[in-house]
């Protein structure tokens, strides 16, 4: 029998492959198998639903709270259900004889491609070859193809395929698995299967509609049925093709959706699958383009790499104002809800590389702000306070307790401390309009946000008279592993950051005099004693400090807790606890789950001298267990920053591979977005050295041994720039969309220089 | 709080509790608490469906086949699917704290009600109150009422209930969970909410309708919603009714069904909660009338009696053309198929009790007899060769195969082998025609039936030249221990009965001379010279004995596998396999799953003496393990006849508790129907001693030492009988419908007397 997908298929450093049938990897593979367009995202299920697979389509931004403690990612019906059995036998890897079996992920093109030979019960063999794409030409379309080939017999098949309107939510423990949906409609119009269903809590219509073609050799023909038996012949191939339309209310009006749905798919039907599929390749191409780092000579690292990128370009949303989850559209892991990860670790990404979908991740924040300034009043603060865990209306959706499996209730602190969402988020909006230059965003929404912000931290902190300086008391840094402390480095350094910037864009905005300007400060009622309290409170808040050790203190009395050192590290070099320690009472110790000064010192690394770096980094990476996805690549970037070139590179590996290896163990409720995000900053900040200061991009690369180049393409401001670093030698080459000249200023191994438009200009370290 | 229910509830003797929650226990209760009337069984899920709860929804007779290896009883939409969240905490045994728990099961009254109080993670308490039924008066309606009242503070509630569309059946590991139904409908009409589903293969239509109705103590309504928030006041109990329609296109025609259920939920809603309840409860007081066994003293063992009975009341239908599947309607073992279980020992019950019923029985049989004549044709046989497993269509539904595992394909003989159920189904022919005098039965298909199973057998068996004599080879008796033997006892004996019967029989018929005996000969071409050969094959049938032993022999050969000495027996008094012996090759021993010999020596009871019974019972019993759920009442029966009266016991308690006990493991997958119907006989033919004999109701009891009293109902010809049975006297009332006058001879302890209609007639032993 032929491959008959093989020709669509990319070369080999764009595949991920399955070359066996392992159960017990049955859902991580269906996280990594993930397709998806930024509007909808559908996990790798095997199209049987064996045993134990977890079917999931999600869109993006469509939560429901009904029946949950907290809104979650709504589990919408699943499209890729298709079941063929063979005289009552099921082919499907979980029930039959599996002679051979392959998936690909083609990364590059967005496909999942498959193959299974089976062999029944008589020992008759079938070849089963399937792929299906989520369009990113059109993202409310996606397309399946089945192709069955009897191999030594004919036989009579029972096909089976639907929109599957019995899937589930997850849901914790104390709640169950439950459904947010009830069908409203389902019906046969003619050729096309119709499907509408509600959202019960956020009253959201989801509508499907989907044409399923079967082609025998000589017919080709439309059916309504979804149940067909069928007689098929040795040796020749039965090909199914479905196409389906998906759409909410939220995109087309309710009374719209049905019509609009059936000449969609009736449209999309009719262009067929090699059309549709040309399309979303041509699609896909475009967002590679500006996305793909070519890494040289380790070919598994860059495909691993690569996989990280395509989980978030799959995650990304042109515009619009939804944002990305902390486990994006592949998984139920934190029900969906985004967290800072998105803004300090997805957002650079988008930021460099797409950012019309960095603005509508920040417009997300901003359009929701109402809810932020009423969550600040309600505790006694001013301005706007983010919610640590946010879904689709931006209220607070952190559970406020969790029950574990023997019933006892953990009450959960995050939402009351972890308040540094805010400066990240204040960070990502300075961050976004610095590289873009996008100053309209910046004086519509941007600023706003920022002055809100400070001003929310402005009423947070408290004034020590008798130290004479300013103090935040009761958080929870990204460290999650101390609860509740005074004085977070992290927090602190951030707000600092945040207050003394936000006066400092305040004089220049009034400096340029513009009307916008003025308006802002007058609709927040900003005056300029506001905010010179601003540069007077970062200027007197306390960030604690050991002269002792010489390094600043996680928090107030971080240095009183338990020292113990870690003596072993696991197979991926990752520390294990010690003996002497157990989880339970981790916070008596000096152990940090990741380290809130190592962060302050990657962000903020202006700020600090070299030696600061790396007498910090040293003694907390000392302390540090990475216990958290968000924790090795910036570690790693510290790390050779900091000039320990070995550990950098373990590291790197670990945020790598952490979902394509299933490193933390849970992969399977969704990929871990911001370790995707902080490896692609592992590559650009960290090895290829760039970063932004003074408005000039800089490039300063730090190369471990192993790596000898590093290729991809950024945007910044108005510039596409092509970039070729290696250990000693950068070339740049500028373009830009409206003109053919021009020149880009920039920073290359320290020094100031400059590259024309158009053209490669190389600098040499 | 009041507890709302326990007014409805009958006295205790007539309840099942359950007093905890136990998780482990889960399934088993869903089976034990089913609700049903014969045309609809329901399992006793809790309405929150907690996590691995099974709702189970099952129509008699309503079969699916498609992805199946077999067809299956068809797990349909649970209407019983009621969840309330407090404020994003789902009110559920799983989820919340729970202060009390308690269910009951009034078998009296075919009512299940429920009372939990929760407490949720602020220590507030609520008090949940539950009732269902599916009325025994209309089978197509169902009713079930919440009440909820917050018992500390007042709160918001969501309130989820609809029919639960994403069923699916557990089928086995080689298909995988499937749903056999796709939804036709959904729709709000007015305040009935409706849904359409219609079967893959078998195309038919099922169709539900519901109102729900709400109240809060001063309002009532009816809510079209399927998602209700609400306001619940502390101290206030808030009452939702949801009453429901249910028919398949086979009740009604399709075209009809949707106006039909429309008016008739509206009608029963309108009738209200406690009018429905009434007529319900008064069709299940006449129900019980026919069938309650009251036993003394021992209130337990009566208890557990009753609950066998029950459970045969809520699988049996009047008329109709449906049998009871091997598991009833509450669950899914064995998918639902029909085995010879159902005559021989679920339809003596229903003979004595319910005449209608047992005769739709037989008539599930006849209807399929085409299936039955082509099955025969098939393998070269004549007459009628029935399935060992049967579901709607009548053709063969054993799997042919079964996947373990690991992979390992099993063949299942059981098909091919347990052709005993032909005999089983002529047998039970003719004790339904002895027993009722339902000639027009008899003449219309009866006759017929067993004629036709005759000529079967003569088709089937060898005649051994140079033995003289017929055999039978290559079977498998009701002993699956032993799989392909030569000369079943069992098979053999009940063979050599139908034949001589069926020419007894045609005999008869031939001296009647009437037009409808003439027409039946012809119609299926019986001449005198067939029938003649009949009775010389059962002359000449070998039943192996052996003359060493004095004892039958189970089979040809049986004497020469291994002897093992049972050595121990387990906390039930049940035989453990002994350490010498495996189950994987328990074939090359003596001992036996359930006897062959045994049941022949019942079923035959008047072909032997009782010496001989005695001296096979003993030697059989020491062989046998009753690992199926068929042995323990007919070894109870056989022990009592032959004087072993503490076996008896035993075995009468094992039969007794089977299922309220969970004595085999596996009464989650379904209720044992040969179990219950092998209980009811245990007490009416062993400890009552009631059987028949040439036209003649009998009575000789034995009474084991516990019980002193057996009172009880039975329908014999047109009379109906009155009966208190003790050790040593029997008082008789006989009644006839239409006549005040008449007698009734029959035979109390070996003694031939008279019983006049209307009184009361003591005999003394």
């Amino acid at each position: 029998m032929k491959d008959l997908y093989k020709r669509f298929l990319s070369s080999e450093e764009w595949l991920i492959r399955e070359e066996v049938w392992n159960k017990n990897l049955q859902g991580v593979r269906e996280s990594q198998f993930t397709l998806g367009n930024g509007y909808i995202g559908s996990r790798g299920v095997l199209e049987e639903i064996p045993y134990d697979a977890y079917p999931g389509t999600y869109i993006a931004g469509l939560f429901d709270s009904s029946g949950a403690q907290v809104p979650e990612l709504v589990n919408l019906p699943n499209p890729i259900d298709f079941k063929i059995s063979v005289e009552g036998e099921k082919l499907g890897l979980v029930a039959m004889d599996v002679l051979k079996h392959n998936r690909v992920l083609d990364m590059k093109k967005g496909l999942l491609a498959r193959r299974t030979v089976y062999s029944n019960v008589r020992n008759e063999r079938f070849d089963y070859q399937s792929v299906r794409f989520f369009s990113m030409d059109d993202p409310h379309v996606g397309v399946m193809q089945v192709c069955l080939t009897p191999l030594d017999n004919d036989t009579n098949i029972d096909v089976e395929t639907t929109f599957d309107l019995s899937v589930t939510n997850k849901g914790i423990l104390s709640e169950g698995r439950k459904n947010h949906i009830k069908i409203m409609e389902v019906k046969n119009i003619r050729d096309i299967y119709y499907a509408s269903v509600q959202t019960f809590a956020s009253k959201v219509y989801v509508n499907y509609a989907g044409i399923l073609n079967c082609c025998t050799g000589d017919i080709t023909q439309n059916t309504s049925e979804r149940v067909l038996h069928m007689r098929a012949e040795k040796g020749k191939t039965i090909c199914f093709t479905k196409v389906f339309h998906i759409a909410t209310s939220r995109d087309v009006k309710p009374r719209n959706m049905k019509p609009h749905a059936l000449k969609a798919v009736r449209k999309a039907a009719e262009a067929g699958f090699e059309n549709l599929l040309k399309k979303h390749v041509s699609a896909w191409e475009k967002r590679w383009i500006g996305a793909d780092v070519i890494l040289k000579p380790d070919k598994e690292l860059e495909k691993a790499l690569r996989f990280n990128i395509y989980h978030l370009l799959i995650a990304g949303k042109d515009n619009g104002s939804t944002s990305i989850g902390a486990r994006t559209l592949s998984g139920e892991g934190y029900r969906g809800h985004i967290f800072w990860d998105t803004e300090i670790f997805i957002l650079p990404f988008f930021i460099y590389t797409n950012p019309d979908a960095a603005k509508g991740m920040l417009s997300y924040r901003y359009d929701r702000m109402g809810e932020a300034r009423r969550n600040a009043r309600k505790r006694g603060y001013k301005g706007a306070m983010f919610p640590w865990e946010s879904a689709d209306l931006g209220n607070e959706t952190t559970p406020p307790w969790h029950r574990d499996l023997d019933g006892r209730i953990i009450k959960i602190h995050t939402m009351d401390t972890e308040q540094h969402i805010n400066c990240d988020i204040a960070y990502a909006v300075y961050h976004y309009g610095l590289a873009t230059g996008d100053k309209e965003f910046m004086m519509k929404k941007g600023y706003e946000l920022f002055f809100e912000i400070a001003r929310f931290w402005a009423s947070r902190v408290l004034f020590d008279k008798s130290k004479k300086r300013y103090e935040i008391q009761r958080v929870m840094g990204p460290d999650e592993f101390h609860p509740i402390v005074d004085n977070n480095s992290y927090t602190n350094g951030m707000v600092a950051w945040n207050l003394r910037k936000a006066f400092e864009l305040f004089e220049e905005n009034k400096r340029c005099g513009e009307k916008w300007s003025r308006d802002l400060s007058e609709r927040i009622r900003l005056s300029d004693r506001e905010a010179k309290r601003w540069k007077s409170i970062a200027a007197g808040l306390f960030i604690p400090y050991s002269k002792r050790k010489d390094v600043i203190e996680a928090f107030d009395g971080f240095l009183r807790r338990k020292y113990i050192r870690i003596k072993e590290l696991d197979n991926n070099f990752m520390p294990v606890l010690p003996k002497e320690a157990t989880f339970k009472d981790i916070d008596t110790t000096q152990f940090v789950k990741q380290s809130d000064t190592v962060m302050l010192l990657y962000l903020l690394d202006g700020d600090f001298s070299h030696e600061e770096k790396r007498r910090n980094f040293a003694f907390y990476d000392a302390r540090t267990l990475h216990k958290s996805s968000l924790s090795a690549a910036i570690s790693s970037i510290m790390a050779l920053r900091t000039g320990d070139i070995i550990k950098a590179s373990r590291y790197l590996s670990y945020a790598a591979y952490m979902d394509i290896n299933n490193l933390s163990g849970n992969t399977a409720d969704g990929m871990h977005a911001a370790s995707c995000g902080g490896t692609w900053q592992a590559f650009i900040n960290g090895i290829g050295g760039m970063s932004v200061k003074d408005g000039i991009l800089r490039f300063n690369p730090l190369f471990p041994k192993e790596i000898k180049c590093l290729k991809f393409h950024i945007r910044f401001k108005s510039y596409r720039i092509s970039a070729e670093i290696f250990r000693n030698r950068i070339a740049i080459t500028p373009s830009l969309k409206r003109a053919k000249r021009g020149v880009l200023r920039l920073e290359a191994f320290g020094r100031l220089c400059e590259a024309p438009v158009g053209k490669k200009t190389v600098f040499r370290g």
